[in-house]
């Protein structure tokens, strides 16, 4: 197990009526003026907006209001809030939605205080200083940003799609009602499964080993979420399905199923580009991909993935043969992908197959012009990436 | 899965090279003169104290010390801590230890901004509205009080031993280095495993159900405590296993397994009133009172009895008959405690049989004269802690 530092100070507040919270949560973190940003028609349809405008004005809190991010948020959309924010005096954001919301409310308080252009962030070695405080409440578990310390942003000029993290961008509080959750459509609830098992996923598999407290939780998690993901989808429904899968999804990405691991994060770096081209749903994308990178790199650790065949899809330890029981395990993870409704390939994801170009160009960008590996397992060249891009793409 | 609130801002620096950061974490959280509050000899011989005090003063920042904190640790300190605080201008307190001198400084630092007496805090219905931040260099992991919002404090007069728990206790940070924890005897331990499953199992045992992901990530970690504490026994010097321990330790008490609980705190609440007027050691206190308060309440919840049985202590299901699993669960978990030298009754704990009198006293102190109940799977009365006490003096 390595060193590690570990800090989630986000305070959740959970449960059916967990949103009564919002303006004492907000005025304890110190918000006077706050900016409600959100994503498209559901949050104001759902009469959620209305009502968090109203418990912020009985609270004496004013607010300012940006709507309109889009799954894989824009960096347009980041510039006007960051705009909105100054000439309205806002001291605190409130992120109303799933991680596009969260991630650009992020990269907007990152940039207010900051005086050159907030893409520095995502581009050179340069961390913010401060950022401006964010509270969440959640509608779509999936990214796990409501206590992550990242954020992911699209630059439409050349559809860039990068990321940085930093603590101070880890959210004051969360509002999580899993009531919220009942009407994500089956797509985009399997999207979020798949993303939150993935992010757990993502540290698991390394070459870290005497991290059993780490992976006790880690597979714990996986095991919960990947249960509860197939009988939500015939349960839509159902309270408690909804609710597992929202609280372990912010723990999937906090960091507990990291302590201790470098990480892979391979599968990510892959996806955002097929995401940032094809503008296709992110958790849709890490399952057109895992497999294939998973295939591509099993030899680098076979126990390794034997471990997660065994203590995460129940397959049958051939204790004689680890090879085989890691292979099971990811045939395992092919049949659960389709029996939940994504896709284990890039032309089922997008309908067709990706071209020679469009591959050299993901992988191009993927290892920003063949300048850097990607992935801890497995060092991923740009050949690497692409032939797992054209694995993908059979 | 009921509603909850979870909020555990800890900053944790966890490895062999942890203390390196304690100067900068100070520094950090707000810290200009801290108090290094510390126990007996090992932290001076180990030349900790020393280290502690050189870093602070490399880093410019003052401190004041005060040693000497028992097990069970003193009202009549924490006065002293209070009024050295106050005089010496302290704006931090450095808990350098295990849960006693975390709890000493919990108390203190919620005393020193406080009119009245400390005392209120543990027996009035009143909250410290603040305290000073506190920081905590682990060497001891077994209380959980690192990343816990309680304290638990014994006042002389009476023996009385009483606890209370507010967000403003939580520590800023942690350090921990498990390497700190080679020279633990092996008696202290067990103490400290068996008091680190017990935070879990307090919080385990209740009426609450679905609650897939707490219940997945409980049994995890108490079943990774119970192995490696087995192993550690026989590899006092192994440092993955001191590490599991000690991480696991923190999550076994912040509340995470405990998430959508009620909770029920009987072995807890009994044992306080044994370890005030026998003066042994928590953790082996409560191994001798929870198999007996397992078996007396195992009827209000046989099936959660038998998952535990199943899940933590690898006891074959016996499907049909889940209250015989129970048992063996039980019985398992008593053979544990015997293996890593816990007693299991009270004669093997203080090394004779309680007197009537004596057993009347703690169960009229354990339940403040007769006027409350203890516990939540079954609100036990007076008379059943007194059965409780009278089963354990067998």
């Amino acid at each position: 197990m390595k060193d590690f530092n570990f800090y989630a100070p986000t305070e959740v507040a959970f449960g059916a009526d967990a949103e009564k919270q919002i303006a004492t949560l907000a005025a304890t973190h110190g918000a006077s003026k706050v900016l409600i940003h959100y994503g498209g028609k559901s949050a104001l349809k759902s009469g959620l907006i209305d009502e968090i405008k109203q418990t912020l004005t009985q609270a004496g809190i004013g607010y300012a209001e940006l709507g309109g991010v889009v799954p894989n948020p824009r960096l347009s959309k980041v510039y006007e809030g960051i705009g909105l924010c100054r000439s309205e005096g806002v001291d605190f954001i409130l992120a109303v939605g799933g991680g596009s919301v969260i991630d650009s409310a992020k990269t907007i308080a990152s940039g207010v205080p900051y005086e050159g252009d907030v893409w520095d962030f995502f581009t050179k070695p340069l961390s913010p200083k401060q950022a401006l405080p964010i509270g969440v409440v959640l509608t779509i578990p999936a990214a796990g940003s409501e206590m992550s310390n990242g954020c992911v942003i699209t630059k439409e000029e050349g559809w860039l799609k990068r990321s940085f993290d930093n603590n101070v961008l880890r959210p004051r509080f969360a509002v999580m009602n899993p009531l919220r959750t009942f009407t994500l459509p089956p797509y985009q609830t399997a999207c979020g499964v798949t993303d939150i098992m993935m992010h757990t996923m993502e540290r698991y598999f390394s070459h870290d080993d005497d991290m059993l407290f780490t992976d006790a939780v880690a597979e714990a998690l996986m095991r919960t979420v990947k249960d509860c993901g197939m009988r939500v989808l015939q349960e839509p429904d159902n309270y408690q399905l909804r609710a597992q899968i929202m609280w372990a999804g912010s723990w999937a990405h906090n960091d507990l199923t990291g302590c201790g691991t470098t990480g892979d994060w391979a599968t990510h770096m892959t996806e955002h580009e097929l995401s940032a081209i094809y503008d296709v749903a992110h958790g849709a994308g890490l399952a057109a991909l895992w497999p294939h990178w998973a295939t591509y790199v099993l030899d680098e650790n076979p126990t390794r993935f034997a471990q997660f065949a065994v203590n995460v899809m129940g397959v049958t330890n051939d204790f004689k043969h680890p090879r085989q029981t890691a292979v099971e395990g990811i045939r395992a993870m092919c049949r659960y992908y389709h029996e939940i409704g994504m896709p284990v390939s890039i032309p089922e994801l997008i309908g067709r197959k990706a071209t020679d170009e469009e591959i050299e160009q993901m992988a191009t960008k993927c290892t920003l012009g063949k300048t850097i590996t990607v992935g801890q397992l497995k060092a991923l060249s740009y050949d690497d990436v692409a032939n797992i891009y054209r694995l993908a793409n059979k």
